[in-house]
This record gives C-alpha cells, sequence and structure tokens, in this order.
C-alpha cells in the first residue's frame, strides 16, 4: 500500500476511492447515494508528443483522445480526472462512448464487457490550480486491455471535508 | 446501485466495500492501514454438483477448488469469503497460488496480471450462522476472464461497528 493512504489527516471515504483498482465512479455512488454526473471540461483528439507516446506506449503522432472531466454528486466536485487514450488501441463501440463523453469510464468498460486490469502508478499530494487552497490527492493509472495500456487516467481528490460523509 | 447499499443503517466503509467492482482485500488495507491476514477456514477440490455446475457454467463432474476463508486485520474478522474455482478454467499458476491459499484472490490477481471484470450479482441481508447474532450483508459475483467463469464468490460483512473506522 501506498504510504499516502495512511495519513489520518484524510479522510477514510477519500483514501478508499484513491486506494481502489476498481471504478471510483462506482464508490463515489455507494458513498453519496446519488448517480455520479460527469461533466466534461474538455474533449479532443489530439497527436501524440513524445511524452505521451511513452506514457502510453505508442507512436508520437499517433491519435489520442484527451478528455477532461469532473465527477460530481450534490453540486459537489469529488474528482477531476484527466484521461489519455490511444484511439488505435479502443474497440469500435467503446470509442464511441469515450468520445460522446458525459459518460463515466467504468461504466463503459463495464457495459461493454471489457476485461481489464489497472495498475496504479503513483499516488502523491499536489497543489492544483482547479482545488485553489485545498491539498490535493492526485493519483495516477493505466487501464490495460489485451496487454496494451487502453487508458491513462490521473485523478485529484480535495482533501477536505467534503469527503466526511 | 444495489438498493441495499443505500440503507443509513450501513456503516459508509462497509458499503463501499460490498459496492466496489474492485479488490476488497486492498480497500480493506487502506481503511484499516494493516496488511490483511487471509485465514482459511476450509479448502478442497470437489466435483461440480448439479447447482455449482449451474453457477459456474461448467460440466457437471468438473472438478472444482472449494474455499472458505476469513480477511482478518488487528485481530477483527472483516469478511468471511466463500468461493468456487473451476479448475480446467484456471492458468496454471494461478491454481497453485489459489490452492496453497492464505493469498487475497486480488493479489493473485494482479500478480498474474490477469484481466478480468466482476459482475455483482446479488447483495442482501441475510443471517448466518459465523457471525451469530449480526445482520450480514451478503453479496455474490463472479470474476470473468477470458469471457468465462473464472470464480464466483461470496463475501459477508458483519453489518456492525467494527466497520466505524
Amino acid at each position: 500500500m501506498q504510504d499516502v493512504l495512511k495519513s489520518p489527516d484524510i479522510p477514510a471515504c477519500l483514501r478508499i476511492c484513491a486506494g481502489t483498482d476498481g471504478s471510483v465512479t462506482q464508490l463515489l455512488e455507494v458513498l453519496t447515494g446519488k448517480t455520479i454526473k460527469v461533466v466534461t471540461i474538455e474533449q479532443h483528439i489530439m497527436k501524440a508528443t513524445d511524452d505521451i507516446a511513452k506514457l502510453l506506449d505508442i507512436d508520437r503522432g499517433d491519435e489520442v483522445n484527451w478528455r477532461l472531466v469532473t465527477l460530481n454528486a450534490n453540486n459537489t466536485v469529488y474528482v477531476l480526472a484527466k484521461s489519455l487514450s490511444p484511439l488505435k488501441r479502443m474497440p469500435h463501440a467503446v470509442k464511441e462512448d469515450i468520445m460522446r463523453a458525459d459518460k463515466p469510464i467504468g461504466a463503459i468498460l463495464r457495459e461493454h464487457k471489457l476485461e481489464t486490469r489497472r495498475d496504479i502508478l503513483k499516488i502523491e499530494i499536489i497543489n492544483s490550480k482547479f482545488f485553489e487552497g485545498i491539498p490535493v490527492l492526485s493519483r495516477e493509472y493505466r487501464i490495460i486491455y489485451e496487454n496494451n495500456i487502453l487508458m491513462w487516467i490521473n485523478e485529484c481528490f480535495p482533501v477536505d471535508d467534503r469527503w466526511r460523509m
């Protein structure tokens, strides 16, 4: 287990969401008792830079779906999530869903019955402009499908009392 | 979301563990801050009865690994978990780990880099002899691997103050 998740300063509900290898949206729905609303801040197709190509293990210039969303319930933002997905690795039906956006990634994977695994790469406390003045727990992980990286995800969780549920 | 998980009588930490489509052991480790101890109560190979064959979508008489364990931390039992696994569907290395027991299933899948999905079948409140006098939240789910049922699991969580962490 990552040491940062042992900190008593981080509410238990947040530690769980940041520590799961399953769907965060599903955990948030159980926690809040509400359907989670995915709000898309930005979504576009881009050519992979060197850095992104390295992150996704693809070639520079390959097409990547870039998506920035928030996960919300009760008019509260619980997560800011950025995802990078190489288009060439995405099954056709999944691609449509991801690009139409406003649908949680866990739900998309479940709906299309994809068998995957999630590798957590890093968990750390950072500062973020989005949650200004609030410490942020940031984690990075990859969703692996058919032995390739289907998606790289960075989730940012504000560390404050909104998690004391 | 299953309605039973909305009940305010069920501690939030328990609702999360019972609602995840990821590893329960991993969530318990984050919650308790301890390494979870798997204690095997019973483990044996059996021939599938008609009921078990139906549950696992295999033939009657096929060999099945039957495993009953508890997940523990701080000398407290958090989960009683029964699993049924058809031997013929298990990759060789995984088979050895499952039968050697005392290793959490999530950790085994992760270690062998298996891509899977978990389908939750049922969540309900029941009585159980094991947790006598305590209501029990019971859930059943299947772990799917290469489009087949790799494992059927029933987890029982005692509903009491041990979850108020």
